[in-house]
């Protein structure tokens, strides 16, 4: 894409009315638009990496057999009713809505009701379980502050999955591979050293923890206390001696920290399929009880991590997996030798679906290099006259100080090895 | 994927609540789940249905280079206030909710104005012009009925895209591009016979009529008279001598249709844009309003028309590129040489992504070939002793009555042909 067709700019000036740094960065850059507190549009350089993130998400859960579907954002009072979760005094931050003809309706949440009562007629025979689901959507949550921009919405991007098992053996183990999957999330994500999967309080429905995936961040609203060599963490929750012998830790090991919670894993046994009536037949044709599951990560919040925690004082710094493009293309000179090499190498880059975001702008070249820098593009190249007369193409790293030089050949060898 | 470990499963009842026959064909197929009257729950194959769809979509919106973007749900109330759209004595139809202090929000029914505000400090200058901008996303009406499932939803998902331009030439030229650009996507989708452009009521900001997209159908709610050499459509709402004659069109070359819209283009002049103080300043720095259209296609009404269209009294038929799998496998015999060759094509046709649903059951062949047909499979390919003792395997297409044979080799031709 050239950046003149662009419909975003960046900008020098922070909003004034956004606080968190997260979000200013990104609305500095023109990833994001803030419509209120919690709310904000993606923008088209900010839902690039928004389709990124969900991108990886995806895959891993598709990777595991979960199935994606698409539950709806209105939903009726009865469902929530059946589990006591529809009075705001039991549920304090529903978005509630009404019919035309005065009917009170919900603004989806969460989904474990409707999930179950969609899929109940389907889930009857021990021959139809395990079974995972999962959705990317908005979710809509009345917070009564959201000062911390993409890290708690008022309305945010969420994969949640659900799983249903016949037993709780068999819970276990769809359990422990979605959380395998979790990891390898993070990983790709570029997150994975600092996120520790941490015992949290498990809810009233289990005696087991839950799963809580936390980031070690300064920025993080969460004190939890991590095992470096075990790589797993204690939320302070449930930090104390007799949940530390449960858990086969010891107090010396641990290490207290700041951290942002990025994922969360609950075991849900079977609260919400009892309550609306999803049974299964066993072999011997008894009916039982269906144990689920529930998995939640923040898509939108993980964007707002990844800026927060990659970002430095020239502006976002995105790893090659997430950035909107891969490389920025531009000339030094407004002369026609040097533009026409950066056309042909634009097209070349364009025709082997290597990402690049061309500057076809006729600025001075220290606020061209800004932007590159503020939109945290991962590599800058550079058509100067070295290009043309010793095909020199400059190569700077968003994350290195360092300028490389490559002739052509060898510039395409290492884009495309980056790009795979 | 093996219909074994597919979530949903086929019914044979038509379901009571529901009185839409697209609806019903979706939920006894297993691809919908209703969740109240105008709101549904998209299943994993009817999710892979709208992806099939959307993905046309943007394909045809980003060639004509439009940027996706995606607008929040929640809307703040002063924005629609500007324009005077937030009474519900002018818009009729908002669904609205609260903030925890008691701030009236609104949900999201269209967002030219949420658009125009994000983007206004970007579009200032005649060198920011031409721009288009669309998302697709859900969008909420507060209908006072909705019976007719897909096709009139309170959420569904939509495409809206918003173009910018520095004059009416300039805008003349991108709602033509656009207009072209919707007229591809109908023929991909397998509609472009039947859909016409058709002249309808302008609104108050021009005096030029906007167009429909109209699909013939008798379940259309519209009427529409037709010229057929034309291939164009006047909405029965502007049928009178002057627009005729405007329009250059003659009474006795048009017929009297029913047709149900399936997209629409207006012209917005400078309304949105003036109101909202986007402007932009042009070669002699001055400032000059912004010229705006909108253009709106229902991908969550596509599925329901295009399910309506290709449907016979066997259940849904997909056209190949909307299915959500090309193929449909099974074996006739439940002996372990036959299940080895389904299992073997399985895997071949999945390590060449075509698209296949392996039907692993052992049911009877006639109930699993009525599966076939109601899940509107476009290929169905079975094993049997004639594929063991000649190479030959049986092919029939879900809209032919006639069995075909081929033999390995030709049918992974065959099939790699239908797949591009």
């Amino acid at each position: 894409m050239k950046i003149s067709s662009l419909v975003t700019k960046t900008s020098k000036t922070i909003p004034g009315d956004e606080l968190a740094s997260n979000a200013q960065l990104l609305i500095k850059a023109g990833y994001l638009h803030k419509e209120m507190a919690g709310v904000y549009a993606y923008l088209p350089l900010g839902l690039m990496v928004i389709e990124k993130i969900k991108t990886i998400v995806r895959q891993e859960m598709n990777a595991i057999g979960g199935q994606e579907l698409l539950m709806s954002t209105l939903q009726p009072r009865e469902l929530w009713e059946i589990t006591d979760r529809w009075d705001d005094k039991k549920v304090d931050n529903w978005f509630k809505t009404k019919l035309n003809n005065g009917t009170e309706l919900g603004v989806g949440l969460t989904h474990e009701e409707p999930v179950v009562n969609a899929l109940k007629d389907y889930i009857t025979s021990y021959k139809d379980l395990p079974k995972k689901v999962y959705q990317i959507q908005q979710k809509y949550r009345n917070e009564l502050r959201a000062k911390s921009g993409l890290l708690r919405g008022r309305e945010f991007i969420m994969k949640d999955m659900y799983s249903f098992s016949i037993d709780q053996a068999q819970h276990d183990i769809q359990y422990e591979e979605i959380v395998a999957a979790y990891l390898k999330i993070y990983q790709r994500l570029g997150l994975g050293d600092l996120t520790f999967r941490t015992y949290a309080s498990g809810g009233i429905f289990t005696n087991k923890f839950s799963d809580e995936f936390q980031f070690i961040s300064p920025i993080g609203e969460d004190t939890i206390f991590i095992d470096e060599k075990l790589k797993v963490g204690v939320n302070k929750e449930v930090f104390n001696d007799d949940n530390l012998k449960k858990m086969g830790l010891h107090k010396n090991n641990l290490v207290e920290k700041r951290a942002v919670e990025v994922g969360n894993t609950f075991h849900l046994d079977s609260k919400y399929s009892d309550a609306l009536g999803m049974y299964y037949h066993d072999q011997t044709g008894q009916k039982k009880s269906v144990i689920m599951g529930s998995y939640g990560i923040g898509i939108s919040r993980l964007m707002g991590v990844i800026t927060e925690h990659f970002s430095d004082e020239k502006g976002l710094v995105w790893p090659d997996q997430l950035a909107p493009f891969l490389c920025y293309l531009t000339f030094i000179a407004d002369n026609d030798q040097q533009i026409k090499k950066t056309e042909k190498l634009y097209q070349d880059l364009t025709s082997l679906h290597i990402g690049v975001i061309y500057d076809d702008r006729f600025s001075r070249p220290a606020e061209k290099f800004a932007d590159c820098d503020l939109l945290g593009i991962p590599i800058r190249i550079v058509i100067n006259q070295k290009t043309i007369d010793d095909d020199q193409y400059e190569i700077k790293l968003r994350t290195k100080k360092e300028l490389v030089y490559f002739n052509y050949q060898e510039l395409l060898q290492y884009l495309k090895k980056k790009g795979e």
